[in-house]
């Protein structure tokens, strides 16, 4: 259990944010005065100041996220590198980075919000166990589509998944080696695929995935 | 699809609030200055001015409502009646009170922030199939525990169930007529185990329940 290992942080910030229906993607949106993805890297470095942490942007935003930094006099250490087609693609050509025996968290650039305590749980999980992902009970009564329309289901048998997701790097790269299916929505599913057990711990429910404007006003709202 | 039916709202209240580790029944706490009720009956009185509001409350704080009331101002036309000892037998009582051949809307007092458009959807389609309950796409990645740990499943097949859930009076009361089981989690379980296929509409995402500090503040960023 005390065995050193590195711990790193690939942080996903692929997307153009078209849904925004701002020109700016929406890992740059301000939330309390900074870009989303300040807030997101801060998390991260206050859980541990010394971990290495790559940030995953687009490449034609790569020039826009360093003159915020600027900008912001934003001091949090990190390597950018370009991003792929989709998020799996953005995983995928970054795992070469990564040495073998450590363990990484993938995490979405908009959740912000993800606590120091999840991020712990998630790699105290992920040293025990070879992986470990963060989820809440799902907040509502809740029903499955079917044929004859729709039938009620326990909802206390499932979970809503959030990130970091936190995998031994070798058992990631593996993973990523397949290539794309379209059920491959987190990266827990692409590791799941190969026949491994995924872990669940205790997410947060602030952490919430900054998709549409009214995200950032409860966002906004979480950080008062 | 223009026969005249009567409308009637069925609010419940009947939650001590416990949770909310405050003093007051959280369908009492001031949401942008006013108690939460208030916001969630002015949302049925936009909708149809002229709609019978029956609002069910915990025979104890019958009168710290009405005394709200007085101190606010609150003009909106309802009756105020004693609910029971869960949500099904705060239902099951007050039914008698609900004529044949009209619609019901069984509402959560605490889901202030329920659309106008919401609220016609429900009725529009209630009108014509009988009833109609208002849903939301499942936000996340979703698991379902297994005994092997938990699996992925596809989230687009299930969709998180709101209120007001809209019903033939009689059918209601037919399903109300039953003995209380534990999986009657809301109205739309209690008359499909009856037989009857439940009709979904769209919801509105901000159309949350107020249980947990946080939700407040949601809601009041919602609101701005």
């Amino acid at each position: 259990m005390t065995r050193p290992v590195e711990k790193i942080a690939l942080i996903v910030a692929g997307g153009a944010g078209n849904r925004m229906k701002t020109g700016i993607p929406k890992q740059f949106l301000l939330l309390k005065g900074y870009p989303v993805l300040m807030h997101t890297l801060d998390v991260f470095y206050r859980y541990d100041q010394g971990m290495r942490i790559i940030l995953v942007l687009p490449e034609t935003e790569i020039p826009a996220w360093k003159r915020l930094c600027e900008d912001y006099g934003f001091q949090i250490g990190h390597e950018i590198v370009a991003g792929g087609e989709t998020r799996f693609h953005s995983v995928k050509r970054n795992l070469a980075k990564i040495p073998d025996q450590c363990l990484v968290a993938v995490h979405d650039g908009v959740r912000p919000l993800v606590s120091v305590s999840t991020i712990d749980r998630c790699f105290a999980t992920a040293l025990k166990f070879g992986n470990a992902i963060p989820c809440i009970e799902i907040p509502e009564t809740m029903r499955k589509l079917s044929r004859k329309g729709s039938e009620q289901v326990d909802r206390y048998r499932y979970r809503l998944i959030q990130t970091p997701q936190v995998f031994d790097s070798e058992v990631l790269k593996k993973a990523y080696a397949q290539e794309y299916r379209k059920q491959f929505t987190d990266d827990a599913g692409v590791v799941e695929s190969l026949g491994y057990t995924i872990n669940l711990v205790e997410g947060n429910p602030e952490n919430i995935k900054i998709t549409y404007p009214h995200d950032l006003k409860v966002a906004t709202a979480f950080l008062q």
